[in-house]
């Protein structure tokens, strides 16, 4: 990883959204940072004032000498900045013109416009941040409920990237050992070389399938769990979906960058986001009109994480009930009777004997009856008979998830070239590349593509 | 005007656009904003810190001891903050739900959501801005050019307020010397005082007169120019709306709150916002759907503040243009003679009588000749023959307008009573009339439901 700090020109941009709000921020960062800001501001003299301070001033524009906006403008010198390097926040009136003005006379006053994630990628060049802390940033950003925004602020602290770098100590030790080895073949023998690289590789790999199988859970809370809601017609799947809708503690739609078209409706069960997407009836016909629908629904079966079956309870099984419990026999699933509020006529041995009985559940949508217990269960399907890692690192994308991947299998090299007495260097190599990708995962060993690569995802003034 | 700062409850809110973007602020203010704020932080003690200092830290939730952002808080102590109370702004990792959790947290540690403009009716109440500047807060927020901003921010520099000021202590002082006359009629006539009261009516409804002929001017840089395209087929309309549309210097488009429905495209003419609506033919017609594209054109150019109508100039004039001419003789309209690179074909003389030669341009709008002709006489129709009031005051909005236009009736008053020697007291009230009304539009004499109604129109976390 880079300590040092490197020396960079001086980028700006608009760092909070852009639309009618009472503040907007327009940031810069860079070596000229504060003298750039002072040449378009009155009032304060920038380059004289303590650093981590808020300063009142005008923002004008040299070349015609009028005013542009009446500002506040916070300074922070490096090393103690987001990016390590100078940082002066201007926090304009808000709005688009005066935000933009501001922005364009900085511009045009020496600094660059940044590029989508630039000052994270700052961050993470001047060595303040590793790669899965700067994808936690953005994780952040879009988190979608609280458990998620908690997942993402413990990747922040860098509990995963603590346990990477542990993991290459590690194997860079046993490295070392083997070099040793081989260079004074005297003090060793083959024997303990490789026993030695086949513990470690044992050891570091079980670590690392402990971490894969926190990656679902990691992924599911950031990007949710694709929910199909099925059944047969009127048994009741808008009343669910609108109930596990409203749910939701925190509002996350009606907000600008929500697809409705492909997002039907967001819901919060217990942190997790669930993309509920209803389906259309399920049936055999010839209307091609319908036919489409069918389609559809069947697609959205086949990408859905979880299927909320439904049933109506005041009803004997039907044929429709019979094919869609065949349908996604071999999907995540939650059989839900619903109705429970009427006479029941559906008995549970009617089921097939295929379905485990605690992913059945009897509920009342409309009397909103037995809703937690569908929530349990999701929890349950999702959630459980994971091994707590060390000091909670949890892998939140597919990003890490490949590497990790990648790594497992260099180790499984190592463990095979070992069986089949490949020469020694050789499984050195094996064991290296493991190395390698581990260092691709925190950025210490990440190539400039693969991060340009992933600052460019990034939202713009970030 | 209150001067004394008040004391009120603590107040949060969102202060950013709400969105996936880098930064959001959560701002706080009253009285028990720092111990608020203090309560929800880790990592610093604000109640220590210096005023105006930005520090590190991490919101967490006391209830479950769980963190909730990592963070930077300003903390700013009354009086020198936009309220002219304590104020914390507390800035997260930006995006919805981490924002959210913040304000979320605050309010269930005693603050109190803030209403839509609260922050401003603060800093109005405890003295710090009259109305006018208040009302240029969110001016500056909507403005869509830089001419706009401009105007705005001359007025939250109190310039228009520094002028009414004036004018009512003025009356106040003649009204102060005629209460004198009528105490001390010995020392007086009551020619003197009418004459006092004359002399002072005709000189305030004079600068008030001054101020109205602003108003237009005014109200157009806030709302925009209603301009409506029309002529026969063909002419080029869609060309030059594209052309014009391009002109502009900032981008105002694809924002959002901008409503395409209505706004069909947004023209930055040297910072005169206008709003282009392209018409449909208007022309005889049988066929029912026909008929409601030219009743909809009708529409538009009755609503329009100003008509762009086209001619081919390649042809000589038709009926159909003689029928647009005669339709909008009495709108301000500027006669645009389009495809001037082809052979002419139009005669000026052709044209009527009625209308004024500097109105009539001559352009190419394919190749973008003439177009700087236009925008000269929009600027010369909308924006001359306005004396400069002092200090640049301008009248903005449609608030200020009704009540001056209120303060000249009651001056009017004031010079028929005298003239019909109406009982020197019924004068006093008209006079005092006028000095209510001129104190409405700063806030010095406004009453409360205006000020609620008034901060009400403001967008939340201002």
């Amino acid at each position: 990883m880079l300590t040092e700090i490197t020396e960079f020109d001086t980028i700006a941009a608009i760092s909070t959204p852009l639309g009618e709000g009472a503040i907007s921020i327009v940031r810069l960062s860079g070596e000229q940072a504060i003298e750039i800001a002072n040449k378009v501001t009155r009032k304060v003299d920038l380059t004289q004032v303590a650093s981590h301070t808020i300063n009142y001033g005008h923002v004008f524009d040299p070349e015609t000498d009028q005013n542009i906006d009446e500002v506040m403008i916070s300074v922070m010198r490096a090393p103690k900045t987001f990016t390590r390097e100078d940082v002066v926040e201007i926090n304009t009136h808000g709005g688009i013109m005066a935000t933009n003005l501001v922005l364009q006379t900085l511009l045009s006053n020496g600094a660059r416009l940044a590029e989508p994630g630039e000052f994270t990628k700052r961050a993470f060049l001047n060595g303040r941040i590793d790669l899965t802390q700067a994808e936690s940033v953005m994780d952040i950003i879009r988190a979608k409920t609280d458990k998620a925004m908690q997942q993402a602020l413990n990747q922040l602290d860098g509990s995963l990237a603590h346990l990477i770098h542990n993991l290459r100590q590690e194997i860079l030790e046993v490295l070392a050992q083997v070099e040793v080895n081989i260079d004074y073949p005297e003090y060793d023998t083959d024997e303990m070389t490789t026993k030695l690289l086949l513990e470690k590789a044992q050891e570091v790999s079980q670590q690392i399938a402990g971490l894969l199988k926190t990656a679902n859970e990691g992924q599911i809370l950031n990007h949710g769990l694709q929910t199909a809601i099925i059944g047969k017609p009127n048994v009741g799947k808008s009343s669910l979906l609108n109930v596990l809708a409203h749910q939701q503690r925190a509002i996350v739609t009606d907000v600008a960058g929500t697809t409705r078209d492909v997002i039907e409706q967001m819901a919060n069960i217990n942190g997790i986001p669930l993309q509920l997407v209803d389906t259309a009836g399920i049936h055999e016909t010839d209307n091609k009109v319908e036919r489409l629908g069918v389609d559809r629904s069947l697609q959205a079966i086949n990408d859905a994480d979880l299927v909320l079956m439904l049933l109506d309870g005041s009803r004997p099984l039907e044929a429709e009930d019979q094919r869609l419990l065949s349908l996604t026999q071999n999907k995540k699933r939650i059989i839900i009777i619903n109705k429970m509020d009427l006479p029941q006529a559906l008995e549970i041995e009617q089921l097939p004997t295929n379905i485990q009985q605690e992913n059945v559940v009897r509920i009342s949508a409309v009397a909103q009856q037995g809703i937690d217990q569908i929530e349990e269960r999701i929890e349950q399907l999702f959630f459980t008979g994971i091994e707590n890692t060390a000091n909670n690192a949890v892998v939140t994308n597919a990003r890490q998830v490949g590497l990790l991947k990648q790594a497992q299998q260099a180790l499984e090299d190592v463990k095979s070239g070992i069986k089949n007495q490949m020469p020694i260097d050789l499984v050195q190599i094996d064991m290296t590349n493991c190395w390698d990708k581990l260092g691709e995962i925190t950025g210490e060993s990440a190539p400039d593509e693969l991060i340009t690569q992933l600052f460019s995802q990034f939202c713009v003034g970030k």
